[in-house]
């Protein structure tokens, strides 16, 4: 089983910073490097961030203010050694140049432990910001797709034994092991070489979200990692065998897309502390901005319907249409009331919640993960650093007695924490460059 | 006197990585960590990382592959805590709002301690990496204006006391002090706010290098520190007093804008020693690759004209007129042959070499800082670590001694270094936001 842990300074649950000792910033480097040390005591394969180019007053306290992902891991990376560093960033208003190199150096300074979240940015809050209008759904995958395909290009671009550095003769560079991309595509025109070297792991971990039909075929393709969110066993292990028959039907194997659902974990040494630590989450809440986060999420204003009656019909289209589609589908089925579907929001922003004792919480991780409905998880904790502590220090154990879990790390590099082959440099006639 | 670090993996002689000993990797992160450290035991103001966004496989081994600046210089936060943090980057390839937030959580994550080096990159084999002309000079400088106008605002965006995260009530942010740009200029339209919270410095330190009439404007309005390339005792104190009037004219405190000329130091602990040295360096020289360096630091094939004749009369204008003018008029002056001006682009890349003991170098110091001809130097040791730690160990003592530059750190941010003052937020009342 794979967990990453989905680091959000404010703590995953809206109002996480409200509880007693947690952190309240979002700026703060002191705290995620904590969370990054805490995450790696407990063997977790990364460390996840997620990031926007946009900055919404109302919305959640973890994303409005927050440190820039690239230069927040570089960061951990030095007090760390082995877990992985996952960084955010867009395909819509990036340049493939400027993020092929940095992800790149981030794998140079890490010693081989990047991955890179791509998403296709696509609201008109974020577009403003960059003087351009909103891009439609399935075009900002077509750019997406090439953005990638440039990226891998360019990583492509130095050999790694180009380096010569020969002392006698002076000879630096191999030019012959240095290889321009000259691209020339529908959407980018970039020529290369990049001024980065070979990076440990060839590419950083690929890694998507999209849950869109759009979004499933970019990852089947491409990804090598999938953030997912699921609420029901039955819905989640059908979209795992899903996703699985499409990276087979890319000519991929199956075993190199690892599905990884959010998993809102609440835990207590009982039962009863659990639900109290449950209950006290759920009190936090700002009904207002838990309205604001279900409008978001859904894309559309909630506010106009009554709590206590039942969740409107939407229209599932628009723009993050997986999504929705699985929140709603599953409301529907469940006959719950709109308030039901709020508290979802409220405490978890949309994710997976399991409470209860420790060996409740593994039994329902053990379930989903043997259907198979995932790989593992992605953990969102409510509040750090206590939220944290409790699942490394109460659940953790408890996995790797039950043998789903590694007590040690076996690899240094990301790849190898997931099983990944590390990408063949498309130049190298060893095929091992 | 002011102290910066130009750091280069491979030395700032292009072939520095030559020298037994001498690092020759400018993708590895410890050969940074390691000069950082070195420099703030010296008490430097800063560490600097020049960079590009190409890759030409005939130029300088230490901007081949060269680690992104922002993710190193994070990196080296982290293992330092007083020294200043000094990034190039981009205004043609970059986005302002991307731009200021990297740099503001550069600034977060170290404490106050980042500077950006503006440049406003022109070549076309940058512009080839993303699918673009080649800008007019004139016209880059116009675009930089209208970038750092934006960053300023962005970074202004949130008031430093905007955060209440009052737990009782449950408000995070105080909307009323979380402002939007809403800039909508010629090149840009940015409508904020910026997902940073305001950093340390206010700004970070604003640091430019062209010496172009437009560039010494463009410096007269935003630098607060600039990097030039001065040969000459004479031609630099010209420059330094033309410098410091014009920022006086734009309204400025000429104290506010520190000058700094490259300065590559080759110190021994006798004459002879320091001659060896300097011998030694440049029997490093690839004739090919110096010949490259000078026909693009001059923007002119200079491999059609004999070494041993006079230098060439070229025409003065083009796209890197300032550093050019100032070579040339230099090398005209002094009747140098061909040979002459290569050697210098041979072992120095074109910056004033000073050779010989630790108080002859500190002589040549301070004869130009008191002329004035500069605020400091911006150091470009021949290779690391051993040039660094030579001059660490034997030139900032002499310093020292004849109080020319601190013993101690007397502040913790960059700005508190060079004693410039912290921006006032534009919307501020009480003006210390």
């Amino acid at each position: 089983m794979h967990l990453g842990l989905f680091a959000v300074g404010t703590g995953n649950h809206i109002a996480g910073w409200r509880h007693p000792g947690a952190s309240k910033s979002a700026s703060d480097i002191k705290v995620f490097l904590e969370m990054a040390k805490t995450a790696e005591r407990a063997k977790f394969d990364m460390f996840f961030l997620a990031d926007g180019v946009k900055c919404s007053p109302d919305y959640h306290p973890g994303f409005l203010n927050q440190l820039e992902p690239m230069t927040a891991l570089s960061a951990i990376s030095m007090v760390t050694s082995h877990i992985g560093l996952v960084a955010t960033a867009s395909t819509t208003y990036s340049e493939p140049y400027n993020l092929a190199r940095t992800f790149a150096s981030l794998d140079l300074i890490s010693g081989g432990r990047a991955g890179w979240n791509m998403v296709t940015t696509s609201d008109p809050d974020s577009g403003q910001n960059f003087g351009r209008a909103e891009i439609e759904h399935d075009l900002r995958y077509e750019i997406a797709a090439e953005f990638v395909e440039v990226t891998r290009g360019l990583w492509d671009s130095w050999e790694s034994d180009a380096i010569e550095a020969n002392v006698e003769s002076g000879r630096y560079a191999i030019p012959e092991k240095v290889h321009f991309l000259d691209h020339d595509g529908k959407h980018f025109q970039v020529r290369g070489p990049l001024n980065a070297a070979r990076c440990p792991q060839g590419y950083p971990v690929l890694i998507q979200a999209g849950s869109s039909k759009t979004g499933q075929e970019f990852a089947a393709k491409y990804a090598e990692v999938m953030f997912t969110v699921q609420q029901d066993l039955e819905v989640a292990a059908s979209f795992y065998a899903q996703v699985k028959q499409r990276v087979h039907e890319q000519g991929r194997d199956p075993q190199h897309c690892k599905i990884l659902p959010g998993l809102l974990p609440v835990v207590g040494r009982t039962e009863r502390e659990a639900q109290e630590k449950l209950a006290e989450l759920a009190s936090y809440v700002d009904e207002e901005s838990a309205m604001e986060t279900m409008s978001f999420r859904l894309g559309h204003d909630m506010s106009q319907y009554s709590l206590d009656g039942p969740v409107p019909k939407l229209p599932i289209s628009g723009n993050v249409q997986g999504y929705r589609r699985m929140v709603l589908t599953d409301a529907y089925r469940k006959n719950y009331t709109l308030r039901e579907l709020y508290n979802l929001f409220a405490v978890s922003r949309g994710y997976l919640i399991v409470c209860g004792t420790p060996s409740q919480v593994v039994d329902a991780m053990e379930e989903w993960f043997k259907a198979p409905a995932c790989d593992g998880f992605n953990l969102t904790p409510a509040h750090f650093p206590e939220s944290l502590d409790d699942f490394a220090e109460l659940v953790v154990p408890e996995l790797q007695r039950r043998s789903l879990f590694r007590t040690e790390y076996s690899g240094r590099t990301l790849r190898e924490h997931f099983g990944l082959p590390v990408p063949t440099n498309r130049y190298s006639e060893s095929g091992d460059g």
